[in-house]
């Protein structure tokens, strides 16, 4: 297995990129940053992402500009470079098909990978060493890449602390049509039917609302490119959606419910069917409610008291509540540890239900 | 105004029912309980919630039953008592109109009330005192309601530390179509998309899908019925969404990409219509990452150096990841006070970005 020595060369240096640099500068390993804004390339450097690329030769390209620019800056990183060339792209298809057709000669030096981490900001002010720490990877090998540039793009996602999912190009976006875009674009059917309703009206919104429509707030222009991007496959799924948005209508209209059940029970199944924290099966969990006063320290408190008491907190929702200053913070916890941190929370005073 | 002095009867001792009647006994209010399960009762009664209804005549009634059984209590407390009978049921028209038929000379006793408050779990056991602090609370009484009975439920809302939102029992339909109905079935429909797909591809599920499809695990039983009862609705907004994916499918599949650019910023400005914490115009946030380890303890010395910092956090979330012992936890901080607390944070050896 060949050892990712460096130097790697960054090409685009938003978010992501130099994210990648800083990781690969706080492993030892060189850095070169390019990108068609100079400016970028002067904060990013100054972050200590790397330094200008003037043509020194590298061992891994790693591409990461944006879905409409990547065909192109990967068919010039393989031109201008003999290293291995991945690039960090939402969709992999379109931009392997581009390469194929413009340089057949060279496909085989690239491999495709998609790191699912981002953030609601963009640009190398955002980016930081540890982006990518513990999130999914994917690596997108074809049957002509050799084990040995396999292995180097394997490093890079094990260098920035990632975990690597295999998965075939055109696999990878049927996975991320179903995982990301159709999620993407159904929050933002949800939260249009809300735009223009009245205050009184919206004043009824709950946390669930709130969930399903959060990541509807992403950029258009970015989102706009990445499902274009991947057409074909959000087309074949609306298609699905619209198919079962039909047998909804028909459910909700039916008087005998028989078929409303068995539409909210896939639901049910759907929601069971993501993957666990760390990749393992899902381990049950449960929420224990907590009333907390909505000023500094009062979560610290709490948050110094569960863990005082030694259970593990899974994940935590705060309730957006209107005209009231408490919160409900739900802590969700092993199911087998829930009954001890509830009453342990309740001895310290604090107003919990499970 | 008249005082809720008491007595109240609570007719259904499960999680919203008992939850009441713990508010009420807080508040110092006699309260009677009424059940079909015995158990429920004995539980409830258990709980502190109030002592089992002989027949005693009482200044409020509180129905808390199913949906699909909500007329005929209503109807059933109006013909069996001389108080003022309001209900927590999730729809408000299709009971009253039961009600009409049924008994029209009594209706004017009946007024509406929809607390936006539950909890995954069901049954008395669930139940809080707290369970309504803070959260919207709608009364829908009408232009025949009398101002005193209005009136007395505006108190049992102010009671449980609930805040009012007044509006018609259609509108209130209407509303929750839009800010509950319409999310849970769109939820569903993209989490249906789920149950199946290899576990590769679930693999690369990131924040965004299980926030989009976290309430589609709620009961298919209880929803079946709230979203029947709620039918007509819910079909008019539905045959809206089926017109916006239609044309959503045509954006996507249109390669000039503008009508896909407005569709996804129709979803942005939803997600800015929903109103924000203590139910005031939207405070601009931001957002800090936390790389955090995964074991008691992290997270509260996260928290308590932040509540030491003194930033108020809005919202925080923590971040599923797979394979690997750290979280990415995500603060939500007021935009003006993220800089600091990011500065302090970092001065704590935390690994911070923004």
């Amino acid at each position: 297995m060949p050892e990712l020595s460096g130097p790697i060369l960054v090409v685009g240096t938003g978010l992501l990129g130099t994210s990648v640099g800083l990781a690969a500068r706080r492993a030892g390993i060189e850095v070169y940053l390019s990108d068609v804004n100079r400016e970028h390339i002067r904060t990013a450097s100054g972050l200590g992402a790397g330094v200008e690329h003037h043509g020194e030769p590298v061992q891994l390209v790693v591409v990461a500009v944006p879905p409409d620019h990547l065909g192109e800056a990967i068919i010039e990183a393989l031109r201008s470079t003999e290293g291995v060339v991945t690039d960090v792209g939402s969709i992999k298809s379109q931009p392997l098909g581009e390469v194929r057709a413009a340089a057949p000669e060279l496909v085989s030096r690239y491999v495709g990978s998609h790191p699912m981490a981002g953030s609601e900001r963009s640009g190398p002010l955002a980016a930081s060493a540890s982006l990518f720490e513990g999130r999914p990877w994917a690596v997108t090998a074809r049957p002509d890449t050799s084990p040995e540039d396999r292995s180097l793009v394997m490093a890079l996602v094990e260098m920035c602390g990632a975990v690597a999912i295999e998965l075939g190009p055109e696999e990878h976006d049927e996975a991320v049509a179903r995982t990301s875009h159709l999620p993407h674009l159904m929050a933002s059917l949800v939260a249009g039917r809300l735009a223009g309703a009245p205050g009184d009206h919206l004043a009824l919104s709950g946390q669930g609302v709130r969930d399903v429509t959060r990541i509807a707030a992403g950029d258009p222009a970015l989102w706009q490119q990445i499902i274009s991007a991947n057409r074909a496959a959000v087309l074949s799924l609306l298609d699905e959606v619209a198919g079962r948005l039909s047998d909804l209508r028909g459910a909700v209209a039916d008087p005998s419910r028989t078929a409303l059940g068995e539409l909210l029970a896939e639901g049910v199944a759907g929601t069971r069917a993501i993957p666990g924290k760390h990749g393992g099966p899902t381990r049950p969990t449960q929420s224990i409610f907590v009333a907390v006063p909505d000023h500094p320290g009062e979560l610290a408190r709490l948050f110094a008291d569960a863990g005082e008491i030694g259970v593990n907190i899974e994940d935590v929702h705060i309730d957006h509540d209107p005209g009231r200053p408490v919160g409900q913070v739900e802590l969700v916890v092993e199911q087998a540890r829930a009954g001890h941190l509830a009453d342990s929370l309740s001895d310290r005073d604090w107003a919990v239900r499970e």
